[in-house]
């Protein structure tokens, strides 16, 4: 399978996804001809493949689910959009006159956030970004981004990152899914096999897939609070609050006390 | 990967579009909890795959494309209604009072034909089914299966296959789409290496995916009108009109004349 440049899957998709909402630009089409919406493939590593249309990226705040308006009254200060995608969050806070930077890692993404008007944007992981000089009051990971904390092992090294971008008492506020609440035999089947593996149950590994292009195999973790809070030991930061109006989805806020 | 029983991908893939649809059985979740959307997801063999949302083969008659209502008032006598899946086309002509029998090889889809009200419904594919005794006016190709004809191997067999079934006179109706309108590299670059591997250009070789299931490969027609007049030859049944309002698809009708 091709690889687009830098293998950004993700910003192909969201390429795609901003042309046949705007009508503007080359986009895929139905019998070469009628526009399709586009749809977000992901595959996991037990073969379960699901689709889900890639628009909810572009949405607009009164379209969002509920939990992710009530993120962003949990904002202060300097934000940090991480895994920003097409950026509709950081458009919005920005539209509230909050100081936002839009983070992601793909440069598809970030060219489709910068046409929608987001001002500060930046194309890195975490990692490499937490060298800058930039300082952060609030660490965002909306749209099931906690799930960039991986699992045990990238866990520690991603909220580093952030802890070097903190200002002091900065916090992190991030959208979750707990996924021990489904009696689907595919899933309980695949969470018991992971922890057969010394893995956390909902560390999910996925891959995306976008016409011919796949990523590489990746973690992404599905966890409940309590997994959240013993990931958490000895990182510096404490789990403050956790809203779960919206169950399996939860916002969790983590501030930096050490 | 596990197969379902008779290695029914469709078949799932429907009865959980129906259960999305009427809020009725299990389903699968977003979150473990959450309905989402069925969406159905194509492989074809240069590694290229799409998602499209299984809805619409539920969708009421009001919901459909125009040529799919046109192609109903190309129907007389009793019809075979091949590829019925869900039954939304059969169910309308018999609401309308003409005989259709409407023919899948899904059992899962059939089941839902039949909650939905169809009354005559087989589970076979066509080649089987041509040793029964029952005979028909038209054969009914909609939702693109005039792809079922495969390409010059297949063709001559299928076609064949309707000729035993066909009372004197009989018609086919069949929705195809000519796939060489397009621009895009991906499909202009398929045809080509499928013509150098003397196949027909449209001719794909596809498999449908679905949650954990996947169909063996098998080649689905894609092909202009002259394409499809060329695999008419020496089988009987020759091209009486062609509708092509709704470009790049159209609706061909055939009849039996020898």
């Amino acid at each position: 399978m091709d690889q687009p440049p830098l293998g950004d899957v993700f910003g192909e998709m969201i390429r795609d996804a901003y042309a046949v909402r705007t009508g503007v630009g080359p986009r895929p089409l139905a019998g070469g001809r009628v526009p399709r919406p586009v749809i977000e493939i992901i595959e996991r590593d037990d073969g379960l493949i699901n689709g889900a249309p890639a628009d909810h990226y572009l949405a607009e705040p009164e379209h969002w689910q509920p939990h992710d308006v009530r993120a962003l009254r949990l904002c202060r200060g300097a934000v940090l959009d991480i895994g920003c995608g097409a950026g509709r969050t950081a458009i919005e806070l920005q539209r509230r006159g909050m100081a936002v930077t839009g983070l992601d890692t793909s440069p598809g993404a970030i060219e489709i956030a910068r046409k929608l008007g987001l001002r500060d944007t930046v194309v890195a992981a975490v990692d490499e970004y937490a060298r800058a000089e930039t300082r952060y009051d609030t660490f965002l990971l909306l749209g099931n981004n906690l799930g960039l904390l991986e699992g045990p092992e990238r866990a520690p090294t991603f909220l580093a990152a952030l802890a070097a971008l903190a200002q002091p008492g900065a916090r992190i506020v991030a959208q979750g899914t707990d996924p021990y609440g489904t009696t689907d035999p595919v899933h309980v089947a695949y969470h018991q096999r992971n922890r057969e593996r010394g893995r956390i149950g909902g560390q999910l590994r996925l891959r995306l897939r976008y016409r011919l292009h796949a990523t590489d195999w990746f973690d992404y973790l599905n966890c409940s609070v309590e997994e959240l809070a013993e990931l958490l030991r000895g990182t510096g930061w404490t789990l403050k609050s956790v809203d779960t109006q919206d169950r399996p989805y939860y916002l969790a806020v983590m501030e930096l006390t050490s």
